[in-house]
C-alpha cells in the first residue's frame, strides 16, 4: 500500500493566520519524504484528531459527515476550530488523484510544533487494503476497555468519544485480540455494556430491529449510513445499551467503519455467530453508492 | 525553548538490520527541519513510547533507570527491543552538546512507518524550562483517571504503566486542571485510589514516612531517588495503596518527576496543604547531583 497523495495544509484552523501568507491553502508533496517535526504535538504527546474517509472511482463518501465529526473531535480537544472550507478542498484534490477503484484519504489536525501555536494539518490518499476477507466474516473477541460506559459524560478530559491520535491502545487491543486467534475486538466497558470495535462501530440485529450501543461511543458515520439502509429496509432502529449477554444473543452482529464497511462477525469470543450474506451484501452495496 | 540537538537514529532496535548497512549508530541533524513521515505509527497511531531525562552541566541523570524503563515500555506494547548501547550513545552525545546549565534530553521510539516493519528512533536535547515556580509550590486537583487502580494487571492491553506517545488525555486534564485554576493535576482511579500526577509520581508524607500509591504507575525514576534521599535522612518509605481522604490527610505532598523535580504540593483541590521548603530545597539539592 504505497501512499499516492499528500496535501500539506497552509491554513489548517479558522482563527489562525496561514503559515504562509498569500500561499496556496494546501500543497501537494511527495507523501514518501519527511515533512513533520519531532517536535510536533501529533507525535510527542498523540495530541491531534483524524478522519479516514472511503473513496470508490475518485467519489468521497460522507464528506460533510467526517467535516462535522472533525470540528466535534477539534472541540472537544480545545483545538482551533478546523478551517472546513479548506479542509474540503483539499480532501476532495487528494481523492481526485487517488488511484482507480477503492482508495481511502486520511485528514489529520494536530496541535502543532510545541510553542508554535499553530496546529498542523494534513490530508493524505492510499490505495484501500482489500478488505474482501474481512466482508466474509471476522473472528472477534470482547477486551475490557477499563472504562465505565458513562465516562465520557462523567470525565470529559478522557476524551471518549474524540477520535483522537492517542490510539496505542487501541493498538495493543489489536495485538492482544491476534494472541487469541481473533481478527478484532468489541470493547467492553468495565461496567458490563459493549461500547465498540477499536476503530469501528457495533451494530446488532433481534429479530427486525438493528440496535447500536448507545455509550459515550464515537458518533459512527457509517453506523449512520447503515440505520438509513435498515429502515429503508422496513427495519427499525435503535440507539441503547447493550450488554454482553445481549450481544451473544443478538441474531447477527457487524462491525461497520468508512473504509472497511460493513463486516459480520462469525465469531465471537471463540463461538460461531450466523452471518447473513444476502444482508451483508446488500448493505455494502448500499455503503458504496 | 530552542531545540539545539536532534540525533537520528540509525538502528533504535536491537533485533533489526540498520537503516542504512554501515552508516554510524547515529546522526546528528538540525531539529527545527522536518524528519518525520506523516505515516509513522508514533504520529498515526500515539504508537511509540518515551524517556524525558535530566541534564546538569552536560551529566546525564539516571540513565540506566531511563534505559531500563524504556525496555520495559518496548517490551510492553510488543516493540522491538531497543539496542540500549546505541540509544546511551546517542543520548550521551545530544547531553554534551546541550547547552550549559539546565537542559533536557527526550529519546523516543515508535513502532514507524505502517509496512516497514523498521522501528523509528531519536534523541533530542532542549534547555529546560525554568521550574523554579513549580518548586515553591503547585495548585493541584484531583481528577477521575476513569481506570480501576488494579486495570494494569487485570487489561495488560491499555497500557497502564508503560510511558506511552498517546498522551492526549493527559494533555487535556492538564487544560482541565487549568480551568479550575491549578497548575498540575492527580489521577484518581474510578474505585478511589490515588494514582499518579499526569507526568509525574506523587509522594506524601505521614510523619516520618515517605509513601507512593502502589497502582499500576508507571515507575517513577525520580520517585526511586527520592525513596533513597528520604531513607538516608532517617525516614521510613513504603509503597502503598492510598486513598483520597489519605492524601488530604498527608503532611506534605509533592509531584516528583526526572525534569521538574520536586514540586511541593501547596493547594489540594482548593485547601491549602503545608509546604516544607527545607525539606523540598535539600530533596533537590540530592536530586540535581
Amino acid at each position: 500500500m504505497q501512499p499516492s497523495v499528500l496535501a500539506l495544509l497552509n491554513q489548517p484552523s479558522l482563527d489562525r493566520e496561514p503559515h504562509v501568507p498569500g500561499a496556496a491553502p494546501f500543497t501537494l508533496v511527495d507523501a514518501r519524504e519527511p515533512h513533520l517535526s519531532v517536535l510536533d504535538l501529533g507525535v510527542t504527546r498523540g495530541d491531534g484528531i483524524f478522519e479516514s474517509l472511503s473513496v470508490s472511482e475518485g467519489v468521497v463518501h460522507g464528506v460533510d459527515e467526517h467535516l462535522t465529526r472533525l470540528a466535534a473531535s477539534a472541540a472537544r480537544l480545545d483545538l482551533p476550530a478546523p478551517h472546513l472550507a479548506i479542509w474540503r478542498a483539499a480532501i476532495l484534490k487528494v481523492a481526485g488523484l487517488a488511484s482507480d477503484g477503492q482508495s481511502a484519504v486520511k485528514a489529520v489536525l494536530t496541535r502543532g510544533v510545541e510553542g508554535d501555536g499553530r496546529p498542523t494539518g494534513w490530508v493524505i490518499g492510499t490505495a484501500a487494503p482489500d478488505h474482501g476477507a474481512a466482508r466474509d466474516g471476522l473472528r472477534v473477541v470482547t477486551l475490557d476497555r477499563g472504562y465505565r460506559h458513562d465516562v465520557a459524560e462523567t470525565s470529559p478530559w478522557l476524551l471518549v468519544g474524540a477520535k483522537t491520535l492517542s490510539y496505542a491502545a487501541h493498538a495493543a487491543i489489536l495485538r492482544e485480540a491476534a494472541r487469541r486467534g481473533a481478527d478484532d475486538a468489541i470493547l467492553v466497558s468495565s461496567d458490563g455494556y459493549v461500547l465498540e470495535g477499536t476503530t469501528s462501530s457495533v451494530i446488532l440485529r433481534h429479530g427486525s430491529v438493528f440496535v447500536t450501543p448507545e455509550s459515550g461511543n464515537l458518533a459512527g458515520t457509517t453506523q449512520a449510513r447503515v440505520f438509513e439502509w435498515a429502515r429503508s429496509q422496513g427495519f427499525d432502529t435503535n440507539a441503547e445499551l447493550v450488554t454482553v449477554p445481549q450481544l451473544d444473543a443478538a441474531d447477527a452482529v457487524w462491525l461497520v467503519s468508512s473504509v472497511r464497511l460493513a463486516a459480520p462477525v462469525r465469531e465471537l469470543d471463540g463461538r460461531a455467530t450466523a452471518v447473513d450474506a444476502d444482508l451483508t451484501a446488500g448493505l455494502n452495496a448500499y455503503l458504496l453508492t
